[in-house]
């Protein structure tokens, strides 16, 4: 078989892909998020890339391409990344323009927010220090004197590691320019000679499957450099309960977890820093997003109190630490600052923060906003002119693919959209890669029982009905009812693949939890559907559901499409943006000090509201 | 020969004494400070002791002793130190009741200072948690809300190792009532279950020579334990100049001087915390004065500027430093803080800084106050209603002993005291514990040069005269004049202990340096003799010296004896001040802050001056 080696830039990753697998679902398979927000439809435009090798392999411009490419674009290179497949011969390297947004711009799915860049690190030169004058003051006061003559700053002094630099500076008498690295203008960190590269930063994402992290060059506030990979903390279980529970059983494990995800980020940072050539000593601020167990367990504290009610955190207020502090170490330097972003809740953490974050900038209009972070566990917000109220559902792992019967995660072959012909029930499908069906991924699941519902093939309590006339809806040897939505001979696996009932159930119950957190929060608030200004869908998942199905589910409140934005991983650029901007992490803690929290375990509406939820509408 | 153990208390150090060594000569050997102020005559009774044990030993109630001690203190054992021998037979237990002066005193040789105690780390109880209520603050603001209501602690925030701590507190989910430790209301450092011991503080007294530990409970603000050595840089030569070539010949002496030192200092605590039977991690603050050469080698800052002109310090503010910061390690919590005293130049430092603060709290009368510190590098301070000007010269090793024929440090059997009888040229000296005379100290020194003066055998420019008739004035064999205080049958070396023509003139060197800057400092300020209100005198050699003979040299002032004091080892006294009181730290900085440092190098009148001062006054 032919093999291709497909180079995405500037992150320097490369795949080895068989012909004709899409380029945006080869760069999500290396954790690489090209932007889109239709589907891969051709529609949106927003996965502009360019080919900077290999033009010549790939097939002229697609119809999409020749409506939404400029004749500039064309002449630079530029294409759309769903409209490319890689060659059956040769290789290609693609440059996500991600960085060449415009500068000061924090980029996401499906827009860029202009901040002013003031990261909490920066550079100051002293273009005199004048160590050989006559004077009798002090090194120091030198140092401090230039700092408020040549830049203004009265409220720095040196940290015990920088103070050590100058006293060896102090010995070869030399009047040079130097450069010190300060953190919030007031803690001097280093001092060098003038000039020095950097400084830099990282923002990480840290999820509980995946850690994504950024390098920036805080000089410029600009990306230079992503990577992501698996947590390593999944040895431990695949999600946080199980990981709270495997610290209560041993208190050694709390060790064994942070040491985990300390080493996937830094790995991730040593990537980062190679492809760039810099070193991870001029990384001198790491901000973090993470839900409120990851963030625990990041820096070492024991999440176990998270177990049990009421849920409490050690802390939800930003908290920064000085990188020496922490054991293992964090690849950067040791007189950096790690910044975790606040808490809500301890089901509701930094990454949510960060999204909230996100969503204010992208929209100061509406009024009234509800923002979903759909996952194992799905985060909610509902946000209207008198403030924020937060809650936290578990939605369960269905969206990953897992306890559904032939669910799997986003991978090649996995169907990914899926629609029922009303009537004739014919099944379309598409596969990620457009290879053959392996099983169904989360988007193909929510598109599978819309489907469903619009075909009148599933009654309003979820029970297929026995009345439908076609093959594909059957009872199983076991009894089941199941229907089929690809036959053996389609599929890479010698199997029917099927939806069975207890998959709808599985659907319905994790759907049923969403639903009944928005309608209790739209109910404090004393909102209706027709009164939001706008749904932010954040997460991986959200970027690949489609919203009309989703509404059909249940899982949307019915609002108009154009209502409707996913912001893809909106964590990560909530991170990036306390990374570059000390406004927005002012905001962020303020964001987080006003938002209410609401503990649905504890509220028997909630139970009740779940089990009204599990039913269907009728379709329209 | 019989022997007996003397035992001190309370740092519980032996010492195997021959028969009749007096007990304050003694302890002056073991490195342990009993006050006196008459130069042990009996006559200031600030020398009293407890005996605990073999008081059968001893003798009766001296005449001084009948005279100052009152019955109940006879009947509890109280003796005078300067009036006890050690036995011939029989060990003794002797209890100095240093820590017996009123609590929240500081204790100098000649006075006590009352003070508000306001240590910098404190420890704070919280006696309801509220680990178990059902609101849903984390476990970080139930903590800081406890201290906001029971102590009204609003700006306290956890360091990240307490913050660890809190989280493993929490997962026990124990409402148990919490000791916190919080450096300045500002930093937790840790949180324990209560009750809990400490915190301690200690006191260091960074000499070049010597250095000197106490160890304080912070709750009372009690000196507990005390204890002193020598100092191991010592390896590396025995003034500051030689340290500092150390380092600029070699950058890996910083680090030997530095290791040379805390393991001095650790040494020390140890035996601190071991006599008092205490954990060193219960200590959370030491408090350092020194000269800043050896402030800076201290915490491992390079000394090399203070080497060359204008002898820059690397810095010159009061420095806080966390100990886990400092490699070698002190030995005492790691969380805890080092604070450095402030200093004012390169060779004026934080021990200087630490007598004027005693010296402000001792004296707040007197307008005009004049301070030495005399040493092998002499400091010196004059205060008026408008500030404080400070300077340092370079007096030289001749009190110390050194670079004198006959010289020697303060051991048994040093000349201490000396006085020559005009007319017929008797002397009369008095040795370190009465043993036959090995050689001369400083004291002694001083003594025979003032009777020289007084008994008219120098010439104005110290040469000896040769007309005086007496087989003590004698030229050698080498051409060169000398005079016998001591006659070969009376020593114990074998030899004639004799003070040459060349002994004088390091004397002149050393006194002229002192005078020309008391002078200098005078003129600077327009001041006369007749006005200075006080003079103190600080420093363990300070305290021995006649200072009616010091005025017939020409090393002090002419001022009335009454108007002289001698207030021993203040820098450690200031030290243990700031260690205890908030207030007083701030006091340091505001006097180093407000001194003006003049430099005596550059200062081609000190050149002139001093020239003046090598000759002596008339006898009057």
């Amino acid at each position: 078989m032919n093999e291709s080696h497909i180079t995405f830039l500037p992150e320097g990753k490369t795949i080895i892909a068989a012909p004709g697998t899409r380029i945006i679902d080869l760069a999500r398979l290396t954790g690489i998020d090209i932007p889109f927000t239709c589907g891969g439809k051709g529609t949106c435009g927003r996965c502009r890339v360019f080919v900077r090798k290999g033009m010549e392999t790939l097939g002229p411009l697609s119809e999409a391409e020749r409506g939404l490419l400029s004749p500039e674009e064309v002449t630079c290179g530029v294409r759309l990344g769903c409209a490319l497949w890689s060659p059956v011969d040769g290789d290609l390297v693609i440059e996500i323009p991600e960085v060449q947004a415009e500068q000061l711009k924090i980029h996401t799915e499906g827009a860029t927010i202009a901040i002013e860049l003031d990261p909490t690190v920066k550079q100051y030169i002293i273009h005199n220090p004048g160590f050989k004058a006559k004077n009798l003051l002090s090194y120091e006061q030198l140092i401090l004197d230039g700092l408020k003559n040549e830049h203004r700053l009265e409220q720095a002094s040196f940290n015990y590691k920088a103070l050590h630099e100058l006293s060896k500076r102090a010995a070869n008498h030399q009047d040079e320019a130097l450069a010190l690295t300060i953190w919030n203008d007031e803690e001097i960190l280093s001092i060098d000679s003038h000039p020095k590269d950097g400084p830099y930063g990282i923002a990480i994402d840290i999820g509980t499957t995946t850690v994504v992290c950024y390098l920036l060059d805080l000089k410029v506030g600009k990306v230079i450099s992503v990577s992501s990979a698996s947590n390593s903390q999944a040895i431990m279980g695949d999600d946080v309960m199980s990981r709270i529970a495997a610290v209560t059983e041993n208190q050694d494990n709390l060790f064994k977890l942070q040491m985990a995800v300390v080493e996937s980020i830094n790995r991730l940072i040593r990537d980062c820093c190679d492809a760039i050539g810099i070193a991870p000593m001029d990384i001198y601020e790491c901000c973090c997003a993470g839900n409120t167990c990851m963030q625990h367990l990041f820096i070492g504290l024991s999440p176990q109190a998270l177990g049990f009610f009421p849920y409490r955190p050690v802390i939800k207020r930003g908290l920064t630490v000085t990188a020496r502090c922490l054991h293992p170490p964090l690849l950067m330097n040791l007189q950096g600052k790690i910044y975790l972003l606040p808490s809500i809740a301890g089901f509701v953490g930094g990454d949510n923060v960060a999204v909230q974050l996100i969503v204010n900038h992208l929209d100061s209009k509406s009024d009234i906003k509800l923002i979903l972070d759909i996952g194992t566990n799905t985060e909610m917000a509902l946000a209207d002119s008198e403030g924020v109220v937060v809650c936290s559902c578990p939605s369960g792992p269905a969206f990953e693919g897992m306890h559904i019967t032939y669910g799997v995660r986003g991978v090649i072959g996995a169907i990914e959209r899926v629609s029922v012909t009303p009537g004739v029930f014919e099944v379309k499908y598409k596969t990620i890669g457009n290879n053959k069906p392996v099983g169904i991924c989360g988007s193909g699941l929510v598109d599978a029982v819309a489907g469903f519902i619009q075909s009148g093939i599933l009654q309003r309590n979820g029970a297929f009905k026995t009345d439908v006339d076609t093959p594909r809806l059957r009872t199983n040897t076991n009894g089941e009812r199941e229907f089929v939505l690809a036959w053996k001979e389609e599929t890479d696996i010698g199997r029917d693949i099927v939806i069975r009932q207890r998959d709808v159930v599985e659907f319905q119950k994790a759907k049923a939890a969403i639903q009944a957190a928005y309608k209790i929060l739209m109910r404090k608030k004393g909102i209706t559907e027709h009164q939001i200004g706008k749904i932010f869908i954040a997460g991986a998942f959200g970027q690949y559901i489609d919203p009309d199905n989703a509404i059909t589910t249940g899982m949307l409140p019915p609002v108009p499409l154009e209502k409707i934005e996913t912001i893809g991983n909106a964590a990560g650029s909530g991170a990036r943006m306390v990374l570059i901007s000390r406004k927005a992490r002012r905001e962020a803690e303020a964001l987080a000090e006003k938002s209410d929290y609401l503990e649905l375990s504890a509220d028997p509406e909630f139970s009740l509201q779940f089990m009204q939820s599990m039913f269907f509408m009728s379709p329209q």
